[in-house]
């Protein structure tokens, strides 16, 4: 540790990402990433004049893009934020509106890098426990907070909140921003984008990562009132004006035009996750229920910790959290069917 | 403004980025990039194969960028940060080493984003003034401080320091780091990043975006100490995990791999940069030393703004700052030898 650091960062202990191996023929369930290539439709685009163009900046408004997530959800442009994957808008957003006196609340089982974020902002927060069935309780949430943040489906559970019980909220909850972080919304959930006009204090986040099948490509989107989107351009342009490359920004405007490659993936990993959870059931294992494209499952014949190692050995690669509460569940990625009957082969073997 | 805002974000002033206007025909000459494509070497690595494994994270780590950085700088790969551009790796910067009670120390005639992050992040700082004939004074820099940075050359003047100043000042500037922003440094003035192994306070840091073409991919780098990168890591790793994408690391390892490419662009720029300075001197500018791709000159027949208005009204499009100080001077791109050539033309008959 370096005398010559910022005293804040001797403290901080990052977010750790998925291992990201380069290992042959490996099965990846560890990451939520879409075992579909992106629309074909992108190759078209990365022409040699595209290419060519790269020695200019990027549009650092993301205008194209902004035009065409509000078309797809109906919304004005000015109303879209466009950042270098959820991660990044996520890390703005808590710039923007969660450095307040009063706690920001979330679950105490949800995305890891939320206490990440408020450690890096100084920002105080309280965590609010899930029920005993690992659904959130959003009643709890109804007290005096300096902002609101869950994602819906919740990860790692998967299991989501219906959007009847999130306008609720969003009835009592005036006073903070409540964030909707909607990273895996498309396979299941409902997205609260209908609701941004109603509720100027609601701001929802998605992900091109996941059911767009662009993690490798790193954008995110934010749809809310225009005051919320100012708020996060203006810490965007204090902090990194360009966010979206060139190529980035064209394969998003694909990934949102070409709907018809978008409802057959997440048809297909809809299809296959009610396989698995079938299967997993069926050699003993306990699941929740899932809206998203991974399964939070617990092995009542051997502990998670270990089976996540076997699996391992054969060359399948889920994830494992150490957080006691759910140091018995693994969080298992839906692959291609095949991946998931290898899996599920393998499991049989293991038990 | 927003009740909904964090207080912090009510006073921010954020960055303009220059203009990215979509006009045909437009000679652009105000965010100094390259006249130049990439190299042509980066179209073959855009295969199918690359696009569908878009559906995957980037390395979070940049591993193979850092090898091939390191190997072409004789440092270690543990002494390599990647990022979204260098403006982001600026942001980390201030937040890794900057946010300390002494005051940050840098030029007042500067890249005017400095001032900006030590808005977002509450940093002290203290701008010294350039001599008059627009040089930085290092031995100025010499007194207690939580940090300097500056760079070199300067923007927007196109001066740069000699190495020997530069070691000359880290030998006195011992207990804080110091930062030298090499963005330009390719045009003509000498890297510091020979010095860093001797240094452990020092941190270089450059962009793709100028000299190697590759404005509209957002990759930028930094060297220095490893424990000065893994101070960056750390607060990356709670910022943003995975801020280059997976074509933009393929695009950074090619533009640093095709030398000669590199060689024969920026040499290219040099020779067309001398003409333009030896013409524009014989029009009527003062123009200041240029070791940069752009040059710095003062029009003494017409106010600078409104000859930069003029300019816009041909299609050529350059950069005027308000401030005061600068407010006589035009900054100029160097673009290809043809735009340039165009350009003198018009300031002849504008003249």
């Amino acid at each position: 540790m370096s005398r010559l650091w910022s005293p804040l960062i001797r403290e901080l202990e990052p977010y750790t990402p998925g291992e990201q191996p380069q290992i042959d023929g490996l099965i990846k369930l560890n990451t939520n990433e879409s075992p579909y290539p992106p629309s074909p439709r992108i190759r078209a685009l990365m022409t040699e004049e595209a290419i060519a163009k790269l020695r200019l900046y990027p549009d650092p408004n993301s205008k194209k893009l902004k035009n065409t997530v509000a078309q797809y959800y109906g919304v004005k442009p000015a109303q879209i934020f466009a950042g270098n994957g959820s991660d990044e808008i996520l890390a703005l957003t808590f710039m923007a509106f969660f450095q307040q006196d009063l706690p920001l609340l979330f679950p105490d089982i949800t995305y890891s890098f939320y206490t990440v974020y408020c450690q890096l902002f100084r920002i105080n927060y309280e965590q609010i426990p899930l029920k005993s069935d690992f659904t959130i309780n959003l009643a709890d949430y109804v007290k005096p907070n300096g902002g609101v943040i869950f994602p819906n489906p919740n990860a790692p559970t998967a299991i989501g909140k219906s959007l009847s019980q999130i306008e609720e909220f969003l009835q009592k909850n005036t006073e903070s921003v409540v964030v909707v972080d909607e990273a895996y919304v498309d396979f299941g959930a409902q997205t609260a984008t209908g609701l941004v006009n109603q509720y100027p204090n609601l701001l929802v986040i998605q992900t091109l990562s996941k059911s767009r099948s662009l993690a490798g490509m790193r954008v995110g989107i934010a749809i809310g009132n225009e005051l919320l989107i100012e708020a996060l351009d203006r810490v965007k342009n204090s902090f990194n004006s360009y966010p979206l490359d060139r190529l980035a920004e064209t394969a998003a405007i694909v990934a949102f035009e070409d709907e018809n490659y978008f409802v057959e993936c997440k048809n297909n990993i809809i299809t296959t996750r009610d396989w698995t959870i079938s299967q997993l059931e069926s050699l003993g294992f306990s699941v929740l229920p899932s809206q998203a494209n991974f399964v939070f499952a617990k092995p009542n014949f051997r502990y998670a910790s270990s089976l996540a190692q076997e699996l391992r050995e054969h060359k399948i690669l889920v994830r494992h959290f150490s957080n006691p509460k759910i140091v018995d569940y693994l969080r298992i990625t839906i692959g291609t069917p095949e991946e998931m009957r290898q899996v599920i082969d393998v499991l049989k073997k293991l038990k």
